[in-house]
């Protein structure tokens, strides 16, 4: 555990982030004292042999009398962390610590981080699937692009708990509800908007289906090469379903051509966008630029022409945090007894994290705060009930 | 979760041991609270970033700034629990969560229990080689023999943190512990023992390897075809191996017929034994007769001819319990970061828990408590120390 010996001095003492994660952010106990040779004999053997016993004759009964169903494994191959890249399991572990801390803060739910010395996705998905009877939810992480959406469909198919890939969809949940938000501010609805999705990877993908799937026809989604469309030959399996599903009039350019006349810059992506692009966007539009530190657009340049400005950063108005919807989704899952998670749950997720802004919607105040308790219990409320109205629970 | 129905009768209010297992016995919280937008910024991003690169460049910083050197896997496939015998993942989940609650409560690790939805060995060495990176070790439980002795030795020879089965090694720590006490409560010493183990599975081969270790050269063992000699042709490979290393004379009969004139009675294999056959061990004898919830000698009956008797009931003197093991080696190797649990680390522990009786040493109290908090730290220190003396600690 390496205290540092004393008389060194220690070269991590000036950044607070380590001493928060000296020793590690997590424990585990249990939940009822060991203090007597009969709560022994009831918490492990002999007693523990009654309660397994009865599980093997009837294996519901390990939602009743095991922690699982409570337990969301956050895994990650450490292959896209955050915006570092491929830096491995060993180095990924704080960030799923960290999202460990949030189910166990926000969500009154109990995780387990786990990251993999592997980066194959049939092993991947093998490791998980065996993993399963451990745990009652999965939540995916920083897993690169595109293994991420074969690992995530691989895994929705062979498990009948709920699997979820947090930065594609807890990233799409919270931008659908920003952008429902933003629009009633302008006063559009989300069927008026032409919108400029800016990266193709997980969050880009993700946003894009959401966006779909909450009525939004006119969409374009960028990669690096540009605008994605039919006639390119050069896209994976997903960009292909993004370039068939999106960009209708066939445009072939790139986002700052994109982007003339546009509402909404959706960034996910990095890079820059020049001020003449979205000076060329549509009156009133909505700028969400989401690359963490370093927003494609300067959010002070984006303010002179933007209705609404959204960012990733805590330090200005409207963050666009995923802790917003995961917690409360899996939570609300978990209560439901879901074995997955829906469009239509993400959907009703969404639309509960703007409902949570109320009377107070304003330009800087287009989603909750992150520390708002009223948004895990709204959320999950919300997809619980999506869960059991669609029949998506075990007893459905 | 299935909290019972208002008005419906509960079929399992009348054993308390379903009360404690009502929700799931352990939870995971974070050290820190999350009370504040700094808070979140330190726990998670923006700060998180700053250790996990920290970490990508200096992989040794994971010891300090992650929970998982603290982290123990209880891993099980099902296939051997308690007495139940192969009732899956689901319902051995719970003796799993009881031993990583034993872990939190007597050793203050943190551990996570860990049951696979596959029993082929190849997989659950992959599996769990491709878990490592999130753990500080690996507590193998209730899987099967043979296959728990090809999986141990794999993942011994993969993982450079510290893997034990501990249906085998835990087992065996105790025993020579408390054997060590029996012989000096009737005048012997460990070499002038002749030992019949009754049993050839995961327990009666370890309890063998560690006898041999600490000098007991008169030593035959048994499966149920009786005792194993060289000129048996059924042999699994770790049977073969018992019976090159001991029953050097030959000997080629059964349990009933080893026990004439023997010293020591080790019974890990359930059955029973005939009075007649513990009446003609030799004077003072020892018997321990550990099989769950019946000892294979009735304890009552064993009193009449051996000078010592031990079971693995707690309600009765002498309980064999492995808790009094494995809390504390794990504790010790990690303490000491120990890349293994070497067989000089078992001994050692044995000789620590055989010390902890001290003074008070006497026929009906041989072993400690599994209450006496005296012993995790009694092992913890021994073992530790024999790590650093042999030079199984990463820095060694």
């Amino acid at each position: 555990m390496g205290p540092v010996q004393s008389g060194t001095p220690d070269r991590f003492a000036d950044d607070p982030a380590f001493a928060v994660h000296e020793g590690g952010k997590l424990s585990v106990r249990g939940r009822r004292p060991i203090g007597s040779i009969a709560d022994l004999a009831l918490t492990y053997t002999p007693g523990v042999a009654r309660v397994s016993s009865a599980i093997a004759a009837e294996p519901e009964l390990a939602r009743r009398f095991t922690w699982a169903p409570r337990v969301v494994a956050v895994v990650s191959d450490g292959t896209a962390v955050l915006g570092l890249g491929d830096i491995g399991p060993a180095a990924a572990l704080p960030v799923m610590e960290g999202k460990a801390c949030l189910f166990s803060e926000f969500a009154g739910l109990d995780s387990v981080p786990i990251v993999l010395g592997t980066t194959d996705p049939d092993a991947i998905v093998e490791i998980v699937a065996a993993l399963a009877p451990s745990f009652g939810g999965i939540n995916l992480e920083d897993i690169s692009a595109p293994r991420c959406f074969d690992i995530e469909a691989r895994l929705r198919e062979r498990l009948d708990i709920p699997v979820m890939h947090d930065d594609q969809h807890g990233t799409a949940i919270v931008v659908l509800a920003a952008l429902r938000n933003a629009a009633a501010v302008t006063g559009r609805t989300l069927a008026d908007l032409r919108v400029v999705v800016a990266g193709a990877g997980a969050a880009g993908i993700a946003c894009t289906k959401i966006l779909l799937g909450a009525g939004i026809g006119d969409i374009s989604v960028a990669d690096s090469r540009g605008v994605l469309h039919t006639g390119r030959e050069d896209l994976t399996e997903v960009k292909r379903w993004a370039a068939e599903s999106t960009n209708s009039s066939g445009f072939a350019g790139t986002v700052v051509g994109a982007l003339e006349g546009a509402d909404v810059y959706l960034g996910l992506s990095g890079g820059t966008v020049p001020e003449a692009a979205i000076a060329g966007m549509a009156a009133d539009c909505i700028v969400f630029s989401l690359a963490n530190p370093t927003p494609e657009v300067d959010p002070g340049m984006a303010a002179r022409y933007a209705a609404v400005v959204a960012t990733g950063r805590s330090d200005l108005p409207n963050q666009i945090n995923n802790v917003l919807a995961f917690p409360g989704v899996f939570r609300g899952a978990i209560d439901a007894g879901a074995h997955s998670i829906t469009e239509e749950m993400k959907l009703a997720a969404a639309t509960a994290i703007a409902d949570v802004v109320g009377d107070e919607l304003s330009a800087g105040y287009i989603v909750p705060s992150p520390l708002d308790r009223r948004v895990v219990t709204a959320v999950a409320e919300a997809v619980a009930a999506c869960a059991v109205e669609h029949g998506v629970t075990r007893r459905g």
